[in-house]
Protein backbone atom coordinates (compact mmCIF):
# COMPACT_ATOMS: atom_id res chain seq x y z
CA UNK A 1 0.00 0.00 0.00
CA UNK A 2 1.97 3.16 -1.30
CA UNK A 3 0.80 6.36 -2.88
CA UNK A 4 2.71 8.50 -4.65
CA UNK A 5 2.74 10.97 -7.56
CA UNK A 6 4.83 10.30 -10.92
CA UNK A 7 7.88 12.46 -11.19
CA UNK A 8 10.49 13.37 -13.77
CA UNK A 9 12.63 10.60 -12.15
CA UNK A 10 9.85 7.63 -13.00
CA UNK A 11 9.46 8.51 -16.61
CA UNK A 12 11.17 8.04 -19.78
CA UNK A 13 11.90 10.05 -23.03
CA UNK A 14 8.56 7.93 -24.10
CA UNK A 15 6.84 10.45 -22.03
CA UNK A 16 5.43 7.77 -19.57
CA UNK A 17 6.85 5.42 -16.56
CA UNK A 18 9.93 3.30 -17.64
CA UNK A 19 8.59 -0.02 -17.24
CA UNK A 20 11.68 -1.10 -14.64
CA UNK A 21 10.21 1.64 -12.59
CA UNK A 22 7.14 -0.16 -11.56
CA UNK A 23 9.04 -2.76 -10.31
CA UNK A 24 10.43 0.16 -7.78
CA UNK A 25 6.80 0.52 -7.08
CA UNK A 26 6.56 -2.67 -6.40
CA UNK A 27 9.31 -2.47 -3.30
CA UNK A 28 7.81 0.48 -1.94
CA UNK A 29 4.35 -1.07 -1.69
CA UNK A 30 5.41 -4.44 -0.04
CA UNK A 31 7.58 -2.95 2.36
CA UNK A 32 4.67 -0.86 3.16
CA UNK A 33 2.40 -3.99 3.72
CA UNK A 34 4.75 -6.25 5.44
CA UNK A 35 5.19 -3.27 8.11
CA UNK A 36 1.12 -3.09 8.27
CA UNK A 37 0.54 -7.10 8.80
CA UNK A 38 3.23 -6.78 11.57
CA UNK A 39 6.43 -7.61 9.34
CA UNK A 40 9.77 -5.10 9.38
CA UNK A 41 12.19 -5.99 7.29
CA UNK A 42 14.83 -4.32 8.43
CA UNK A 43 14.08 -5.44 11.96
CA UNK A 44 14.26 -8.80 10.50
CA UNK A 45 17.25 -8.01 9.11
CA UNK A 46 19.14 -7.16 12.40
CA UNK A 47 17.71 -10.95 13.05
CA UNK A 48 19.36 -12.25 10.72
CA UNK A 49 16.60 -12.80 8.07
CA UNK A 50 16.69 -11.36 5.14
CA UNK A 51 14.14 -11.40 1.56
CA UNK A 52 15.47 -11.71 -1.67
CA UNK A 53 13.35 -11.79 -4.72
CA UNK A 54 13.68 -14.83 -7.16
CA UNK A 55 10.72 -13.87 -9.65
CA UNK A 56 8.67 -11.16 -11.46
CA UNK A 57 5.59 -11.00 -13.77
CA UNK A 58 4.40 -7.73 -14.85
CA UNK A 59 1.82 -6.49 -16.83
CA UNK A 60 1.27 -3.16 -17.89
CA UNK A 61 -2.15 -2.23 -19.71
CA UNK A 62 -2.39 1.60 -19.32
CA UNK A 63 0.61 4.29 -19.72
CA UNK A 64 1.11 7.18 -16.81
CA UNK A 65 2.16 10.09 -16.88
CA UNK A 66 4.07 12.71 -15.19
CA UNK A 67 2.06 14.31 -12.22
CA UNK A 68 -0.29 11.61 -12.21
CA UNK A 69 -1.38 10.30 -8.63
CA UNK A 70 -1.04 6.60 -8.16
CA UNK A 71 -1.95 3.67 -5.19
CA UNK A 72 0.01 0.74 -5.79
CA UNK A 73 -1.50 -2.29 -3.51
CA UNK A 74 0.29 -5.64 -2.20
CA UNK A 75 -1.60 -8.45 -0.69
CA UNK A 76 -0.06 -12.14 -0.05
CA UNK A 77 -1.39 -14.39 -2.67
CA UNK A 78 0.27 -17.89 -1.35
CA UNK A 79 2.96 -18.79 1.52
CA UNK A 80 5.15 -21.76 1.37
CA UNK A 81 7.94 -23.46 3.69
CA UNK A 82 10.69 -21.76 1.69
CA UNK A 83 9.28 -18.84 -0.22
CA UNK A 84 5.96 -16.80 -0.73
CA UNK A 85 4.48 -14.98 -3.26
CA UNK A 86 3.09 -11.38 -3.37
CA UNK A 87 0.24 -9.94 -5.66
CA UNK A 88 0.67 -5.88 -6.71
CA UNK A 89 -1.75 -3.72 -8.41
CA UNK A 90 -1.28 -0.05 -9.67
CA UNK A 91 -4.35 2.14 -9.49
CA UNK A 92 -4.99 5.49 -11.15
CA UNK A 93 -8.43 6.91 -10.63
CA UNK A 94 -9.70 3.77 -9.02
CA UNK A 95 -8.56 1.37 -12.29
CA UNK A 96 -6.18 -0.66 -12.57
CA UNK A 97 -3.08 0.32 -14.36
CA UNK A 98 -0.21 -2.50 -14.04
CA UNK A 99 -0.12 -5.27 -12.01
CA UNK A 100 2.44 -8.05 -11.34
CA UNK A 101 3.64 -10.73 -8.75
CA UNK A 102 6.86 -11.03 -6.91
CA UNK A 103 8.20 -14.21 -4.98
CA UNK A 104 10.17 -14.01 -1.94
CA UNK A 105 12.76 -15.72 -0.71
CA UNK A 106 13.99 -15.96 2.86
CA UNK A 107 17.87 -16.13 3.20
CA UNK A 108 20.58 -15.30 5.79
CA UNK A 109 23.02 -13.22 5.69
CA UNK A 110 25.65 -15.35 3.82
CA UNK A 111 22.61 -15.66 0.92
CA UNK A 112 21.99 -18.67 1.89
CA UNK A 113 17.89 -19.82 1.53
CA UNK A 114 16.76 -20.69 5.43
CA UNK A 115 13.10 -22.05 6.28
CA UNK A 116 10.95 -19.16 6.79
CA UNK A 117 10.67 -17.56 10.91
CA UNK A 118 7.68 -19.51 12.23
CA UNK A 119 6.59 -15.54 13.41
CA UNK A 120 7.13 -14.05 9.94
CA UNK A 121 4.91 -16.96 8.40
CA UNK A 122 2.53 -16.59 11.14
CA UNK A 123 2.13 -12.90 10.21
CA UNK A 124 1.94 -13.30 6.31
CA UNK A 125 -0.79 -15.68 7.01
CA UNK A 126 -3.28 -14.35 9.73
CA UNK A 127 -4.47 -11.80 7.12
CA UNK A 128 -5.00 -14.94 4.68
CA UNK A 129 -6.84 -16.51 6.85
CA UNK A 130 -8.86 -13.25 8.15
CA UNK B 1 23.61 -8.32 -26.55
CA UNK B 2 25.54 -6.23 -23.88
CA UNK B 3 29.06 -6.50 -21.57
CA UNK B 4 28.61 -4.34 -18.89
CA UNK B 5 30.36 -4.80 -15.21
CA UNK B 6 28.29 -4.38 -11.97
CA UNK B 7 28.57 -1.02 -10.36
CA UNK B 8 27.37 0.58 -7.10
CA UNK B 9 24.39 2.39 -9.02
CA UNK B 10 23.49 -1.31 -9.89
CA UNK B 11 23.14 -2.83 -6.39
CA UNK B 12 21.86 -2.60 -2.89
CA UNK B 13 21.94 -2.70 0.25
CA UNK B 14 21.92 -6.45 0.65
CA UNK B 15 25.10 -6.34 -1.25
CA UNK B 16 24.09 -7.61 -4.98
CA UNK B 17 22.36 -5.85 -7.99
CA UNK B 18 18.57 -4.70 -6.95
CA UNK B 19 16.19 -7.23 -8.95
CA UNK B 20 14.51 -4.15 -11.41
CA UNK B 21 17.89 -3.50 -12.34
CA UNK B 22 17.86 -6.47 -13.99
CA UNK B 23 15.15 -4.38 -16.65
CA UNK B 24 17.83 -1.94 -16.79
CA UNK B 25 20.08 -4.60 -18.25
CA UNK B 26 17.84 -6.15 -20.29
CA UNK B 27 16.84 -2.98 -22.57
CA UNK B 28 20.42 -2.43 -23.51
CA UNK B 29 20.54 -5.73 -24.55
CA UNK B 30 17.33 -5.35 -26.75
CA UNK B 31 18.40 -2.26 -27.58
CA UNK B 32 22.33 -3.75 -29.01
CA UNK B 33 20.39 -6.81 -30.38
CA UNK B 34 17.56 -4.81 -32.85
CA UNK B 35 20.33 -2.62 -34.02
CA UNK B 36 22.40 -5.84 -34.77
CA UNK B 37 19.87 -7.18 -36.88
CA UNK B 38 19.36 -4.02 -38.49
CA UNK B 39 16.71 -2.28 -36.29
CA UNK B 40 17.90 1.08 -35.15
CA UNK B 41 14.55 2.11 -32.48
CA UNK B 42 15.63 6.24 -32.35
CA UNK B 43 15.34 5.76 -36.04
CA UNK B 44 12.07 3.77 -35.87
CA UNK B 45 10.87 6.73 -33.81
CA UNK B 46 11.63 9.48 -36.14
CA UNK B 47 9.30 7.30 -38.83
CA UNK B 48 6.20 7.14 -36.27
CA UNK B 49 6.66 3.72 -34.89
CA UNK B 50 7.36 3.41 -31.05
CA UNK B 51 7.92 0.21 -28.62
CA UNK B 52 6.56 -0.42 -25.58
CA UNK B 53 7.10 -3.28 -23.43
CA UNK B 54 3.28 -5.02 -22.62
CA UNK B 55 4.51 -7.62 -20.05
CA UNK B 56 7.88 -8.60 -18.59
CA UNK B 57 8.62 -11.96 -16.41
CA UNK B 58 12.11 -12.40 -14.65
CA UNK B 59 14.13 -15.06 -12.69
CA UNK B 60 17.06 -14.86 -11.25
CA UNK B 61 18.77 -17.63 -10.16
CA UNK B 62 22.56 -16.08 -8.79
CA UNK B 63 23.23 -12.92 -7.12
CA UNK B 64 25.40 -10.60 -9.10
CA UNK B 65 28.21 -8.74 -7.17
CA UNK B 66 30.14 -5.14 -7.25
CA UNK B 67 32.59 -5.70 -9.65
CA UNK B 68 31.35 -8.81 -11.50
CA UNK B 69 30.87 -8.71 -15.39
CA UNK B 70 27.97 -9.87 -16.92
CA UNK B 71 27.07 -10.64 -20.35
CA UNK B 72 23.29 -10.06 -21.29
CA UNK B 73 22.27 -12.00 -24.55
CA UNK B 74 18.94 -11.19 -26.20
CA UNK B 75 17.33 -13.23 -29.09
CA UNK B 76 13.58 -12.85 -30.48
CA UNK B 77 11.23 -15.80 -29.37
CA UNK B 78 8.12 -14.44 -31.34
CA UNK B 79 6.84 -12.08 -33.96
CA UNK B 80 2.78 -12.08 -34.17
CA UNK B 81 0.76 -9.38 -36.10
CA UNK B 82 0.75 -6.77 -33.11
CA UNK B 83 3.47 -7.73 -30.91
CA UNK B 84 6.63 -9.80 -30.17
CA UNK B 85 8.71 -11.39 -27.41
CA UNK B 86 11.92 -11.28 -26.89
CA UNK B 87 14.20 -13.82 -24.25
CA UNK B 88 17.08 -12.28 -22.36
CA UNK B 89 19.55 -13.98 -20.56
CA UNK B 90 22.29 -13.21 -18.26
CA UNK B 91 25.99 -14.62 -17.88
CA UNK B 92 28.58 -14.60 -15.98
CA UNK B 93 31.53 -16.66 -16.31
CA UNK B 94 29.61 -18.52 -18.97
CA UNK B 95 26.88 -19.15 -16.30
CA UNK B 96 23.15 -17.98 -16.86
CA UNK B 97 22.47 -15.87 -13.51
CA UNK B 98 18.87 -14.50 -14.93
CA UNK B 99 16.30 -14.91 -17.49
CA UNK B 100 13.60 -13.20 -18.49
CA UNK B 101 11.05 -12.26 -21.36
CA UNK B 102 9.67 -9.25 -22.44
CA UNK B 103 6.99 -8.68 -24.85
CA UNK B 104 6.93 -5.60 -26.97
CA UNK B 105 4.22 -3.65 -29.12
CA UNK B 106 4.10 -1.04 -31.43
CA UNK B 107 2.38 1.76 -30.84
CA UNK B 108 2.28 5.58 -32.87
CA UNK B 109 3.09 8.83 -31.51
CA UNK B 110 -0.10 9.24 -29.77
CA UNK B 111 0.54 5.75 -28.52
CA UNK B 112 -2.25 3.93 -30.12
CA UNK B 113 -1.09 -0.05 -31.09
CA UNK B 114 0.00 0.04 -34.47
CA UNK B 115 0.57 -2.93 -36.95
CA UNK B 116 4.43 -4.03 -36.95
CA UNK B 117 5.99 -2.04 -40.38
CA UNK B 118 6.70 -4.73 -42.77
CA UNK B 119 10.58 -3.87 -42.73
CA UNK B 120 10.18 -3.72 -39.19
CA UNK B 121 9.08 -7.45 -39.02
CA UNK B 122 11.16 -9.30 -41.52
CA UNK B 123 13.95 -7.70 -40.08
CA UNK B 124 12.90 -9.37 -36.41
CA UNK B 125 12.17 -12.52 -38.32
CA UNK B 126 15.17 -13.17 -40.87
CA UNK B 127 18.19 -14.35 -37.66
CA UNK B 128 15.00 -17.26 -36.93
CA UNK B 129 14.67 -18.66 -40.32
CA UNK B 130 18.66 -18.75 -40.23
CA UNK C 1 8.89 19.26 1.37
CA UNK C 2 8.77 15.54 1.16
CA UNK C 3 8.86 12.61 3.66
CA UNK C 4 10.03 9.17 2.59
CA UNK C 5 11.64 6.24 4.16
CA UNK C 6 14.73 5.09 2.92
CA UNK C 7 13.84 1.63 0.27
CA UNK C 8 16.08 -1.31 -1.24
CA UNK C 9 16.40 0.94 -4.37
CA UNK C 10 17.83 4.22 -3.00
CA UNK C 11 20.81 2.06 -1.55
CA UNK C 12 23.89 0.34 -2.81
CA UNK C 13 26.20 -2.25 -1.62
CA UNK C 14 28.02 -0.05 0.57
CA UNK C 15 25.12 -0.13 2.50
CA UNK C 16 23.85 3.78 2.41
CA UNK C 17 21.64 5.74 0.12
CA UNK C 18 23.63 5.78 -3.24
CA UNK C 19 25.10 9.37 -3.84
CA UNK C 20 23.13 10.22 -6.94
CA UNK C 21 19.51 9.10 -5.06
CA UNK C 22 19.21 12.52 -3.21
CA UNK C 23 18.88 13.94 -6.52
CA UNK C 24 15.75 12.34 -6.75
CA UNK C 25 14.98 13.03 -3.41
CA UNK C 26 15.73 16.85 -4.34
CA UNK C 27 13.52 16.67 -7.29
CA UNK C 28 10.49 14.99 -5.34
CA UNK C 29 10.38 17.91 -2.87
CA UNK C 30 11.49 20.88 -5.24
CA UNK C 31 8.09 19.32 -6.93
CA UNK C 32 6.08 19.39 -3.64
CA UNK C 33 7.51 22.62 -2.55
CA UNK C 34 6.36 24.49 -6.05
CA UNK C 35 3.06 22.83 -5.80
CA UNK C 36 2.80 24.15 -2.65
CA UNK C 37 3.32 27.85 -2.98
CA UNK C 38 1.22 27.24 -6.01
CA UNK C 39 3.23 26.47 -8.80
CA UNK C 40 2.12 23.07 -10.95
CA UNK C 41 4.62 21.89 -12.97
CA UNK C 42 2.72 19.57 -15.25
CA UNK C 43 -0.02 22.80 -15.29
CA UNK C 44 2.50 25.09 -16.56
CA UNK C 45 3.99 22.16 -19.04
CA UNK C 46 0.76 22.51 -20.82
CA UNK C 47 0.69 26.44 -21.11
CA UNK C 48 4.45 25.66 -22.84
CA UNK C 49 7.27 25.95 -19.44
CA UNK C 50 9.32 23.47 -19.02
CA UNK C 51 11.66 23.37 -16.05
CA UNK C 52 15.13 22.41 -16.64
CA UNK C 53 18.34 21.67 -14.03
CA UNK C 54 21.36 23.58 -14.90
CA UNK C 55 23.42 23.08 -12.27
CA UNK C 56 23.51 21.20 -8.75
CA UNK C 57 25.59 21.03 -5.95
CA UNK C 58 25.34 18.46 -3.28
CA UNK C 59 27.25 18.06 -0.13
CA UNK C 60 26.55 14.74 1.84
CA UNK C 61 26.98 14.94 5.68
CA UNK C 62 26.11 11.66 7.32
CA UNK C 63 25.36 8.23 5.87
CA UNK C 64 21.44 7.28 5.26
CA UNK C 65 20.53 3.46 5.88
CA UNK C 66 17.47 1.22 4.69
CA UNK C 67 14.79 1.79 7.08
CA UNK C 68 15.55 5.22 7.66
CA UNK C 69 13.02 7.93 7.21
CA UNK C 70 13.84 11.20 5.68
CA UNK C 71 12.15 14.95 5.26
CA UNK C 72 13.52 16.45 2.62
CA UNK C 73 12.79 20.67 2.58
CA UNK C 74 13.33 22.99 -0.45
CA UNK C 75 13.33 26.49 -0.09
CA UNK C 76 13.98 29.36 -2.95
CA UNK C 77 17.16 31.08 -2.73
CA UNK C 78 16.57 33.04 -5.23
CA UNK C 79 14.83 34.79 -8.43
CA UNK C 80 16.26 35.89 -11.51
CA UNK C 81 14.84 36.72 -15.21
CA UNK C 82 16.30 33.78 -16.36
CA UNK C 83 16.53 31.49 -13.70
CA UNK C 84 15.69 30.35 -10.22
CA UNK C 85 17.77 28.53 -7.24
CA UNK C 86 16.64 25.86 -5.41
CA UNK C 87 18.18 25.15 -1.47
CA UNK C 88 17.32 21.32 -0.90
CA UNK C 89 17.97 19.89 2.67
CA UNK C 90 18.24 16.14 4.17
CA UNK C 91 16.70 15.77 7.74
CA UNK C 92 16.69 12.75 9.76
CA UNK C 93 15.42 12.82 13.36
CA UNK C 94 15.96 16.75 13.23
CA UNK C 95 19.62 16.74 12.23
CA UNK C 96 20.69 17.49 8.68
CA UNK C 97 22.12 14.75 6.69
CA UNK C 98 22.70 16.48 3.35
CA UNK C 99 22.02 19.51 1.56
CA UNK C 100 22.60 20.84 -1.93
CA UNK C 101 21.33 23.58 -4.46
CA UNK C 102 19.73 23.17 -8.31
CA UNK C 103 19.57 26.21 -10.47
CA UNK C 104 16.17 25.96 -12.70
CA UNK C 105 15.76 27.29 -16.29
CA UNK C 106 12.80 28.12 -17.77
CA UNK C 107 12.31 26.87 -21.56
CA UNK C 108 9.62 26.33 -24.12
CA UNK C 109 8.27 23.28 -25.80
CA UNK C 110 11.83 23.12 -28.08
CA UNK C 111 14.09 23.65 -25.50
CA UNK C 112 14.89 27.03 -25.77
CA UNK C 113 15.49 28.79 -22.91
CA UNK C 114 12.32 31.74 -22.24
CA UNK C 115 11.41 34.38 -19.67
CA UNK C 116 9.96 33.32 -16.58
CA UNK C 117 5.90 34.15 -16.87
CA UNK C 118 5.22 36.57 -14.69
CA UNK C 119 2.94 34.81 -12.53
CA UNK C 120 5.77 31.94 -12.40
CA UNK C 121 7.75 34.52 -10.92
CA UNK C 122 5.32 36.17 -8.44
CA UNK C 123 4.59 32.58 -6.81
CA UNK C 124 8.45 32.00 -6.35
CA UNK C 125 8.58 35.25 -4.47
CA UNK C 126 5.72 35.72 -2.21
CA UNK C 127 6.95 33.34 -0.10
CA UNK C 128 10.03 35.31 0.11
CA UNK C 129 9.27 38.40 0.73
CA UNK C 130 6.76 37.31 3.22
CA UNK D 1 36.77 6.89 -19.49
CA UNK D 2 33.34 5.73 -19.99
CA UNK D 3 31.66 5.23 -23.58
CA UNK D 4 27.87 4.66 -23.50
CA UNK D 5 24.81 5.05 -25.80
CA UNK D 6 22.05 7.01 -24.45
CA UNK D 7 18.89 4.12 -23.72
CA UNK D 8 14.92 5.04 -22.61
CA UNK D 9 16.05 4.47 -18.72
CA UNK D 10 18.96 7.35 -18.90
CA UNK D 11 15.90 9.76 -19.97
CA UNK D 12 12.94 11.47 -18.51
CA UNK D 13 9.40 13.01 -19.95
CA UNK D 14 11.78 16.13 -20.83
CA UNK D 15 13.25 13.65 -23.57
CA UNK D 16 16.38 13.92 -22.56
CA UNK D 17 18.76 12.72 -20.35
CA UNK D 18 17.23 13.53 -16.31
CA UNK D 19 19.61 15.23 -14.57
CA UNK D 20 20.68 12.22 -11.87
CA UNK D 21 21.71 10.47 -14.13
CA UNK D 22 24.48 12.44 -14.82
CA UNK D 23 26.05 11.02 -11.45
CA UNK D 24 25.65 7.79 -12.47
CA UNK D 25 27.87 7.94 -15.97
CA UNK D 26 30.40 9.81 -13.26
CA UNK D 27 30.53 6.85 -11.34
CA UNK D 28 30.64 4.56 -14.34
CA UNK D 29 33.34 6.46 -15.50
CA UNK D 30 35.97 6.86 -12.13
CA UNK D 31 35.43 3.39 -11.98
CA UNK D 32 37.01 2.85 -14.98
CA UNK D 33 39.62 5.88 -14.95
CA UNK D 34 40.88 4.42 -11.28
CA UNK D 35 41.42 0.82 -12.63
CA UNK D 36 43.25 1.85 -15.59
CA UNK D 37 45.76 3.82 -13.15
CA UNK D 38 46.01 0.58 -11.02
CA UNK D 39 43.05 1.42 -8.58
CA UNK D 40 40.43 -1.43 -8.25
CA UNK D 41 37.83 0.00 -6.02
CA UNK D 42 36.40 -3.78 -5.43
CA UNK D 43 40.12 -5.24 -4.52
CA UNK D 44 40.85 -1.96 -2.36
CA UNK D 45 37.53 -3.23 -0.83
CA UNK D 46 38.45 -6.48 0.09
CA UNK D 47 41.32 -5.12 1.94
CA UNK D 48 39.44 -2.39 4.19
CA UNK D 49 39.31 0.64 2.39
CA UNK D 50 36.22 1.81 1.12
CA UNK D 51 35.46 5.30 -0.92
CA UNK D 52 32.05 7.41 -0.56
CA UNK D 53 31.58 10.46 -2.15
CA UNK D 54 31.46 13.92 -0.01
CA UNK D 55 30.48 16.66 -2.31
CA UNK D 56 29.31 16.76 -5.99
CA UNK D 57 28.84 19.96 -8.69
CA UNK D 58 27.07 19.43 -11.59
CA UNK D 59 27.18 21.62 -14.71
CA UNK D 60 24.59 20.99 -17.56
CA UNK D 61 25.65 23.07 -20.83
CA UNK D 62 23.95 20.85 -23.69
CA UNK D 63 20.91 18.29 -24.02
CA UNK D 64 21.76 14.80 -24.58
CA UNK D 65 18.73 12.58 -26.49
CA UNK D 66 17.81 9.02 -26.64
CA UNK D 67 20.42 7.45 -29.09
CA UNK D 68 23.00 9.67 -28.30
CA UNK D 69 26.50 8.35 -27.96
CA UNK D 70 28.66 9.78 -25.27
CA UNK D 71 32.06 9.17 -23.62
CA UNK D 72 33.09 10.51 -20.20
CA UNK D 73 36.16 11.25 -19.32
CA UNK D 74 37.43 11.78 -15.28
CA UNK D 75 40.57 12.78 -14.67
CA UNK D 76 42.08 13.39 -10.91
CA UNK D 77 42.11 16.97 -9.92
CA UNK D 78 43.56 17.09 -6.44
CA UNK D 79 44.91 14.99 -4.13
CA UNK D 80 45.05 15.36 0.00
CA UNK D 81 45.61 13.43 3.61
CA UNK D 82 41.65 12.80 3.82
CA UNK D 83 40.21 12.85 0.33
CA UNK D 84 41.11 13.27 -3.37
CA UNK D 85 39.17 15.48 -6.49
CA UNK D 86 37.76 13.94 -9.66
CA UNK D 87 36.75 15.96 -12.74
CA UNK D 88 34.07 14.42 -15.02
CA UNK D 89 33.63 16.00 -18.19
CA UNK D 90 30.77 13.98 -20.55
CA UNK D 91 31.24 14.26 -24.88
CA UNK D 92 29.25 14.30 -27.80
CA UNK D 93 31.01 14.47 -31.04
CA UNK D 94 33.95 15.97 -29.16
CA UNK D 95 31.60 19.25 -27.62
CA UNK D 96 31.89 19.29 -23.92
CA UNK D 97 28.02 18.38 -23.03
CA UNK D 98 28.06 18.27 -19.33
CA UNK D 99 31.08 18.61 -16.60
CA UNK D 100 31.20 18.01 -12.63
CA UNK D 101 33.48 17.06 -9.92
CA UNK D 102 33.15 14.66 -6.84
CA UNK D 103 35.14 14.74 -3.57
CA UNK D 104 35.85 10.92 -2.52
CA UNK D 105 37.10 10.27 0.79
CA UNK D 106 38.47 7.08 1.83
CA UNK D 107 36.50 5.03 4.98
CA UNK D 108 36.92 1.75 7.08
CA UNK D 109 34.79 -1.08 6.70
CA UNK D 110 32.41 0.78 9.65
CA UNK D 111 32.15 3.96 7.84
CA UNK D 112 35.14 5.75 9.71
CA UNK D 113 37.06 8.12 7.63
CA UNK D 114 40.34 6.94 7.36
CA UNK D 115 43.50 7.46 5.30
CA UNK D 116 44.70 7.06 2.11
CA UNK D 117 46.94 3.96 1.75
CA UNK D 118 49.96 4.72 0.59
CA UNK D 119 49.71 2.74 -2.50
CA UNK D 120 46.59 4.32 -3.34
CA UNK D 121 47.57 7.70 -2.53
CA UNK D 122 50.92 6.59 -5.31
CA UNK D 123 48.71 5.57 -8.02
CA UNK D 124 46.40 8.35 -7.71
CA UNK D 125 48.86 11.00 -8.14
CA UNK D 126 51.16 8.85 -10.80
CA UNK D 127 49.36 10.47 -13.69
CA UNK D 128 49.42 13.87 -12.57
CA UNK D 129 53.36 13.96 -12.30
CA UNK D 130 53.85 12.56 -15.77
Amino acid sequence: MYTTRIYYQDTDAGGVVYFANYLKFFEKSWFEHLLSIGISIPEWEKDGTYLIVKTVTLDLMEKLLYGDTIYVKTSVKEVRNAYFVLDHTVLKDNRVTAKGQTTMVCIDAKGKPKRMPEAFRASLLKPMTG
